[in-house]
């Protein structure tokens, strides 16, 4: 069965996002108020075909740890969507 | 209250994605196989003081329209978390 499985990588929480605070300038620059803080990571969606969720999980986590995310300066998070 | 709103921006289904095509890529080159498909986008967390959620969302898809996600190559979900 193929599963979608949905994974966000973040920079990590004690680590200043410079992205993000230009973000939150280019913001306030167009009249937005009230953002605090912005944190931009990426996004990826998997289409994985495996014989259970367990195992799609599985090679997620193992796609995460070896190539998407960088463990010094990001963390990650698995969703399995269906 | 400070609301924490969460924005997927990813390619457009209909558009190709080469960092997505270059991923999978990757993947079967460290021998992680039933990956069948990968697309590759932005997360972006907010931190937006507001008077409702409403008024949080609201801003939130002002900010994906006006600056985060271009309407040509990608779509945005907004989700709002607590």
């Amino acid at each position: 069965m193929t599963y979608n499985v949905q994974i966000k990588v973040m920079p990590l929480k004690e680590l200043l996002d410079p992205q993000g605070k230009a973000v939150m300038s280019g913001l306030n620059s167009l009249g937005i108020s009230g953002v605090e803080d912005v944190r931009v990571g990426r996004h990826i969606t998997l289409q994985i075909t495996a014989d259970s969720e367990d195992q799609a999980k599985h090679k997620a986590d193992e796609a995460s740890k070896k190539l998407l995310a960088n463990p010094v300066m990001e963390y990650y998070e698995i969703e399995m969507v269906n």
